[in-house]
């Protein structure tokens, strides 16, 4: 089972894709992306827990609840369409309207995502000329240019793909994801979409989704703020032709690791992109005393802005961390805590080790720094993603709207 | 009842302060504070809720439980004494016991506060020369000095005093405070000490306090890292020579309402003097369900950095507000909310409402910008404070130790 890092969304048979530019950016960057399943598909998605949600994500939300298969998703980037009252509900329902008409897919089969400044009407105006026109664009190889059309502050598209033998025959699974800033590991993702084209039975689908949400995109932070429009959705169109992945067999457990295998690595994908970022960090945060403690200190080392900016200098001041671990309401105790960055120990039972700060730093200069936390206090693990905080980040956001 | 933001906690008679260079800090400031009550004085504190604690918190602790009048508060800055085990409790009743000895004043009756880096054990050949060093110099007028020599990356000290009518006498409060960074509303507060002139009954001294801190202290933010050091300690001798001031009396109401304006002073001068900051954030919940809900939305959008980049863009980028405080696990309900930013309404009853942005921005340059969220869900209300994210506060922060 071996990860294409080149694979994309339409990498599944059965799967197409398109890219368009309707106007909605005013830097003339593409802001339309278009994903088409040939047939029918099993769906399943997750969607922000914020209060303030935005009208795409209410109006797939009761898409969900219906139940209908779905044949296509449309995005828009540019424009997130939250906090636009009940227009913003409205323009969501017509664009997908609009949608099922130009494919001649049934009612209730188009699910529409957005992304991109919030509180500004959605222009109908483009978007009604732009659907009809990116309708008859889909071709098998646009996966790609799909993960390019949802992109907003990120860098690089990010996508990837996965395939694994099934009765004598191969399924595969494809994906892509946006986010570099919004990110917080208290929300469904980010905007991501997943493809695959196994006939995978419901239950399957819907559990070894969750489980790879929860273990991938709600796992990384890069500012702690959780968006108003976080959306990842998994198609399974069963085009590969082969029979059911069915609950209690092999073949369940290599699809979940096959999703686990894509969602961590889109996940990190975001992370490494995250609005100035430089590095990426890996945290482990093991012996907690049960599964909440764990996530409260990884929460807590994750989004602190302390730590992040030290990560950005390089430098190995591993008091922030503990501070972080302290204040998360975790009940940690600081006598039992032993801490490591980059192998190095810093922090054995309480008390700080002598090592070689310079040393240190400069091993800290690399892809990825790995910080592990061990609690001292059970078994319980876990592992969160985060990026460095610089100076970018400051201007990519300080001037955003204006 | 007028501050006088040039006061200080020797305002009040009968304090003495000093500072002095012992060689803590490598820069070579000044690095210790002494602060000195010429009677024994009753006093009241509250400390960090990190649960990592520095040793002096821990010895602070142990104090206010011993109940001993204070007479002395000796605060080295560029070294926190935290996350240094045993060793560093050893250091800091070390440090108070060689105070006491010095001042020549009972034991039990000295207090030792530490703020710097963290896991650095305490320098403790520089302390034994560097106590008996300040224990000859304190002066009736130190108190300006004493807030300087608490400072770690503040750019200036913060102090003032305010003076109240009593018993047809005046009764003074002083004090100073110090934090830039690894400030957020979880906590007791940064170092603060208040001192007071008057005989203080121990219930309104301990009620008004606790009343005042909370106010105050507990609702600004500048990074949202709770330290570990926290420290706020009032003191109140009675050097006025005027009649106690007693529960249930209009005395102490008066004394809540000064401590109140000095607090409120002191807090605000704290984020004002935010790492990297170039502006105050006043943000008003109003409207809310309850008081935990106004205060839930309130630490969320005062925490957010991208709500913090946009006011330091000028950017009245309103929706990244919205966002956060629907992210705050608060049930906000989008649909009823008002929100305006210097008093130009943004969103009428969830709606986004017209204005001139470009005006909006020029308004947001000068050195207060206030927002207010108004619920829309009840009638309870909130107040915090807050600065916007500069990327000085990532140059600050990126190479702290190293």
């Amino acid at each position: 089972m071996q990860l294409d890092p080149n694979g994309h969304p339409t990498s599944p048979r059965g799967f197409r894709a398109a890219l368009h530019t309707c106007g909605i950016k005013v830097s003339g960057s593409p802001d339309l992306a278009l994903l088409v399943s040939d047939r029918p598909s099993r769906w399943d998605a997750v969607f922000t827990t914020n209060a303030v949600a935005a009208a795409p994500v209410e109006f797939g939300r009761e898409r969900l609840a219906d139940g209908v298969p779905l044949r296509a998703i449309l995005v828009n980037s540019g424009n997130a369409n939250a906090v636009t009252g009940a227009q913003g509900l409205a323009d969501a329902r017509e664009t997908a309207a609009l949608l099922e008409r130009s494919l001649e897919i049934p009612e209730g089969a188009a699910l529409v995502s957005s992304t991109g400044v919030i509180g500004v009407p959605l222009p109908m105006d483009k978007i009604r000329h732009g659907v009809p026109a990116i309708a008859g664009l889909p071709v098998t190889d646009g996966g790609a240019a799909f993960a390019r059309g949802i992109m907003t502050t990120d860098t690089r598209p990010k996508h990837a793909s996965i395939s694994v033998p099934h009765a004598g025959g191969m399924v595969t699974l494809g994906g892509c994801a946006k986010g570099a800033g919004m990110i917080h590991p208290r929300m469904a993702t980010m905007l991501s979409y997943l493809t695959c084209d196994a006939d995978v039975h419901p239950e399957v689908l819907g559990a070894a989704f969750r489980r790879c949400v929860e273990s991938s995109y709600n796992r990384i932070s890069v500012d702690g703020d959780t968006s108003t429009n976080d959306t990842c959705v998994l198609l399974a169109n069963g085009a590969a032709g082969l029979p059911p992945i069915l609950p209690g067999t092999t073949a369940a457990d290599d699809f979940e690791q096959a999703l686990r295998i894509l969602t961590a690595h889109l996940s990190r994908e975001i992370v490494r992109d995250g609005e100035g970022a430089t590095t990426v960090v890996r945290l482990d945060v093991v012996g907690a005393r049960d599964a909440l403690q764990a996530e409260l200190v990884a929460r807590a080392v994750c989004n602190s802005p302390l730590v992040k900016t030290a990560i950005h200098g390089r430098d190995p001041n591993w008091g922030r961390i503990l501070c972080a671990a302290g204040y998360a309401g975790a009940g940690v105790t600081p006598r039992s805590v032993d801490l490591s960055i980059q192998d190095v120990p810093v922090l054995v039972r309480g008390t700080p080790a002598v090592f070689d700060a310079p040393a240190l730093s400069r091993a800290m200069r690399g892809e990825e720094v790995l910080i592990r936390l061990d609690l001292g206090q059970g078994t319980d693990t876990t592992t969160f993603w985060t990026c460095d905080f610089s100076a970018e980040y400051i201007s990519i956001n300080a001037d955003y709207t204006t």
